[in-house]
């Protein structure tokens, strides 16, 4: 086993480390976020830090960056508290990767990089046409963490746009049916191939597979 | 497509809402928690909620709901400030998701559920040997979630263990070459076929794949 001390990341070249670090977590979600501000300029951009924080209500968070990307997302967030995330499917995501060039604030993601605008009954935040499960959000709050000056944003989930016909009985939702795609590292994109489903833990008993 | 609205969460049975939920985010990462408390009895756990928080210092964060799931792997983070992450590997994860059955205090997960315990160096918190990498982390913060009353536990990596001859010449570390798995929902597994990575995008230019 290779071991990688604190002193080794110190003194590591700065890309190295960001590839290094990014891929410890292990795999990553793909979501595209839709916003709009006040002058209904709107903007699109591809997160890999997207995750789920709880059901009930039902809560989903992300990690901003403010001092180091174009903080378009995030202010226009502020201004209108509502966005949508969009899960990246593996028709789009070379598009939803272009999404993180540094565009101006005039130039809008979804013309740069082909995916189509969809607006949704009176929600104001764009959605990705081409996005097979994809949600309006209405921001909670945008939580500080100071250890590394970053943002944690959390919404909670106010309309689920989803293809029919994939919802489980249980409320399961097979993204893997849909073509949602995974990430590694900071540009890794991956298919899945389900190895099995399994049913609740309990002690001294044995797992079932479906 | 299905539009699920705010009232249909609301009305929906609550582990239905779950699994709809937890499906939302995308792809999500499988790791088990390591810890031992001050009686030196060591616990581990599966989780599926570890996401990168930042390079440099290299922080990951994980979600805890202290108040729904027997907490020891947070008392034991609390007492000793020290953690193992581990990912889990297609050759594991059925073990690793026995391990969120509910034991008692006494019984071991690792016992339990035949991973092999490691001790690496003078980390206290032990590792699964049979992860093909591995991290100690440093207890930095434990940042209370209001909205839900949850916690997210945010660690600094000191030691990372890697299979040698996976890690790139660019730092990037080929999880899917070591089998690692990715959720999706409450208890799906899926192994990973990748798609290609990316260039770093940039405006008015083509991205290459690699």
């Amino acid at each position: 086993m290779k071991h990688i001390t604190s002193n080794d990341l110190i003194n590591m070249q700065t890309r190295f480390r960001a590839q290094l670090i990014n891929s410890l977590s292990g795999f990553k979600s793909a979501n595209l976020i839709g916003t709009t501000n006040n002058l209904e300029q709107t903007n699109l951009a591809m997160f890999s830090s997207v995750f789920h924080i709880g059901a009930s209500p039902a809560l989903v968070g992300f990690i901003v960056r403010p001092h180091t990307t174009p903080r378009h997302t995030l202010e226009n967030i502020q201004q209108t508290k509502h966005y949508t995330i969009n899960q990246v499917s593996n028709h789009i995501w070379p598009a939803a990767h272009q999404t993180s060039a540094r565009y101006t604030r005039k130039q809008c993601e979804f013309q740069q990089t082909g995916l189509n605008k969809q607006f949704i009954a009176d929600i104001c935040a764009p959605f990705v046409k081409e996005s097979p499960l994809k949600y309006a959000l209405m921001l909670k709050e945008i939580l500080p963490l100071t250890v590394n000056n970053t943002l944690l944003v959390i919404g909670e989930v106010t309309d689920i746009f989803c293809q029919k016909d994939i919802i489980h009985n249980d409320g399961y939702i097979d993204i893997e049916a849909l073509g949602t795609v995974a990430i590694s590292g900071l540009d890794s994109y991956h298919e899945t191939q389900r190895l099995s489903r399994l049913s609740y833990a309990k002690p001294e008993q044995k797992l079932q597979y479906f």
